[in-house]
């Protein structure tokens, strides 16, 4: 099941180490201006290089390889590929066996019978999401040109305060360990209407791409959990005009599962990176006993970091699969 | 998109106040043993009755119209059936085009262009989830046997103690109000190697039939939200043998979208009942004007409630459709 | 899988002998009108009486139990049932285990393990196709008012002149035996653009649903098998204007999988009713014998006769999935 | 809607003049053997060179890029591209706009609204098979070991001789025609019990994916349109045995949609190449007149030629989804 959408069709292939990885794209109209330009902000965005990002530099040029026909969508299929060139395998063959606790690491091979291609995670690599990133920004291309998002990293590690997170993430960095996060994706502009009662509410179909990425392990909308603690009386948004608008936004622009036409508000909570420096004293399968681990290979102390635009291209993806024609 | 599921699929129709509502289950595998009996203990837990719940009476008695055949499976879609008895449309007949805030009567109604059954909210409403409480019983039956829910309503209103929620919603219900809560579901038994990386995670699926029923905005797993204020060396879970078990379980039972053999740990939050016969100011389509409104109907104070036995529900049969055969 | 469609989506559930079968159908815009009415024309096609059709009568009266309200379609799923008024199991009891050859009987038992519905072959019944040609109902209503249909059966045990078709069929019924026939069904009015390239075809879409009609064993389009035979300076379809018309319709109205704009020409090849009573010698499973077997029961001597509207339905269906918005 | 199947899951992207083309097939189980040399004999099949093939000459070597490590599948989805060496771009830009007739230029200039990659047919290219037959390879690969396949190309022309196949190939080459045919698939070892009722029939499936296939335009299995003419005591199987062998096979293997564990027989009837040099009179479109075509670029005489193993591949893919675990 590596495929996602009914309208807007994605599938992703590919592994941290190997030659590439790639996404292909269905269900895209026809005659959408489309280059390997486009893809230059989002991607950056998810680039390494910031604080608390990993020193593994990819460059991530996309190349359109299928679906582009003298700079336009054809119609057909788009395919996008990443090069894989700053890989280092060897960084993962000592602790082969020595799962990294909370990591793929251990259920992947188990799912897989052992089979499972261990290097850098394999396919369950956070390195993939550079193709939802891609997918994300044909999706923002496919919706109507009055929805806006806006995307920030609204929590590291408990704290609420932007101009604090550098300390923190340094902090982490320098007791070789990590930290978690919460991003906050805004989406303007998004008509009334769209998401299904059953079973394909706006919730659940941002839900489902959202928990597919590595890390992720809340999700809320509106006022979500905090919403719980609230009487209907203060929790309902009251509608002020024909239009539907509210005086509140407690639902976070969905009712019913179906958009209202208010701006959509989500949160995603990134665990802290499983991957760490500090050493943890776990099973170790190749020896059968206890021992300490260090994990090698290179890592984001945050994965919320990089992570923002790649919640943002989730729900772009969503949207544009929810959109009504 | 009515349904739901690649190998335990469901179908689900019907309205709040039409003759009867329905639900459609394939994938079951033939000659398990099935009887109206085996939906009694669940249909009683979703009823109405204890303080806070609807005073609306249904008895729920689930037909089983196909797939059975002297008592088992056949293989065969199974279809269950339930009589809408106690209907009371007019109730809805007053303050049609006048919006419940927070309510799927504005966007089902945008989203339908006007044409959606507006009694009791139609297909939108909380009545379809009898369906769900029932496919979740089948889910059940499907699932290996040594796998055991335990669902609780650990938060009503912000307030955690169970003694004193009788209290809180006999307050919510004095004065029109409605409340909030949170449903923690505990799975123990779920082996290992469930789940896909991209784009059927265990999350994924789980969250998908979650954010579906009625009132649901938030959901997480293990440490979810509270993860994200963690550092890695905190919220990682040490193996502590080659069976794969953990000292702790933040991951609340899946790493990297795949079961870990741990117990799946999920908490819903469901919003306060938008419906409340409290007096609100809103938007009446009717006249053009913002006017009180005084929700009549009959509404649960807190849907959570009677909500608890359709999360668990949905997550059997989110679980019956990932299983591994 | 008792599911089709990935935007007209239907789900088909019942038995033969069971209380009653039904159709969900998703996916259709809110606002069409829709009665009882409607449905009686096509399944007066279908309704057994003619010569050559099974004595077996249902008045096949449809009830909307869902998805219907004020006499239109609300958006949400329309469920349409049909009691089994007329049903005599009893006639089943006497051969169970002693498989009618050619027949699901034996390929279900192997299938289910023994625990299928065997009375009147139970969910693998032509009695199922009721809920085909209801749900064909709705899917011409959906499709665009130019387009119309015109089903004949154009061959009957090899022969091609339908006023000789009685006596074959009264020739067949005195020997106890049943007939094949051929349906051929034109489609006037579909406009140019329906079907993709990979992998859901025109001819994929409308041959998925046509080979699940019971007793379908060749589907062609246009010149089809003869096709095979010619040259392409004979089979090839000149255009003769700016909207594509063509001089020929060999292609019947697809070409690499997309409707090119002329009439759309399917042939459907139905083998002779394989329950017959007429003696066969045949393996009793009850015995462990080859023993000789004259099927009981009450059955078409040619189901291509009721079968005619039944494909039509399939193609409706098929034409409403493959739409373009 | 570039993907198929539910459990063995193909997605094709690629044009016939773009860098390369590709198929991504998730649903393999871990721990297959898969290496390039497992290709290579039915991309022989499939490669031209015989009389009556293309002059394009493409070696078609699969990279293996996605979802293989240590030379065995890990569960992941591996992705298998060809490069696309022997372009010709240039054929096609003297007849841009003068649609070949029959043929998915104008389908495809009509459903893309122009935006299309019209180069040798584009995404619309037979090229695409080399996909199919790749993933036909796999699929073979996942299908028990008993299973085997025997194709044959039984009638070219109308012809039923093979010793006289090349004349005929010969004589439509001289004239710069082509010329259709009929590829038949027997598969021996096909466990009972495979296919569903409604809607995936094993002839619904494998159906859905032949018709795919550029160039099919009927499909019949077992007796098919012939057995439309006899009576059911001359097409019914008379089973012999508890295993439910039988004694003649017009079903071709299948009964009710379902495998009976007779040889599955299959034939596909391809139509006539509509590429051809031969000089046709057809609408242009850039110049708005009726005008001599005669098509440039390079093709085959008889697409079946070639088209055999890509209906062999077809098959095992539909098999591979349709098997039972």
């Amino acid at each position: 099941m590596n495929r996602f959408g009914h309208y807007f069709r994605i599938a992703l292939w590919g592994e941290s180490h190997g030659p590439r990885i790639g996404i292909v794209i269905d269900g895209v109209p026809a005659g959408i201006a489309l280059a390997a330009e486009d893809f230059a902000a989002d991607l950056a965005r998810r680039r390494s290089g910031p604080t608390g990002t990993t020193p593994r530099r990819e460059p991530d040029v996309p190349q359109l390889v299928a679906g582009i026909y003298r700079g336009r969508t054809t119609g057909a299929p788009i395919a996008i590929e990443f090069a894989n060139t700053d890989t280092r395998p060897q960084d993962y063959a000592a602790t082969e066996g020595h799962d990294r606790p909370s990591h793929a690491d251990r259920t992947a091979y188990r799912k897989f019978g052992g089979y499972n291609d261990p290097r850098g995670g394999g396919h369950l690599s956070g390195r993939l999401t550079a193709g939802l990133a891609a997918a994300g920004v044909v999706a923002k291309k496919v919706l109507p040109a009055e929805i806006a998002f806006e995307t920030r990293l609204v929590e590291i590690g408990g704290c609420t305060e932007p101009d604090r997170f550098d300390d923190l993430l340094r902090d982490a960095a320098a007791r070789n360990d990590s930290v978690g996060g919460i991003v906050e994706c805004r989406v303007e502009g998004i008509p009334a209407g769209w998401g299904e009662p059953f079973f394909d509410s706006a919730e659940s179909v941002i839900a489902h791409l959202l928990f597919s990425i590595p890390g992720i392990k809340g999700v809320e909308f509106g006022s979500g959990f905090a919403g719980a603690h609230l009487h209907g009386s203060e929790n309902n948004d009251p509608i002020v005009d024909a239009d539907g608008h509210t005086a509140t936004n407690h639902a976070g622009g969905i009712d019913g599962g179906i958009t209202n036409g208010s701006e959509l508000v989500v949160r995603a909570a990134f665990k802290p990176t499983a991957s760490i420096g500090r050493t943890q004293i776990t099973f170790n399968r190749a020896t059968g006993r206890m021992e300490p681990l260090a994990t090698t290979g290179r890592h984001d102390v945050c994965i919320a970091l990089r992570g923002a635009v790649v919640v943002e291209a989730a729900i772009a993806i969503a949207l544009a699969d929810l959109r009504e024609p």
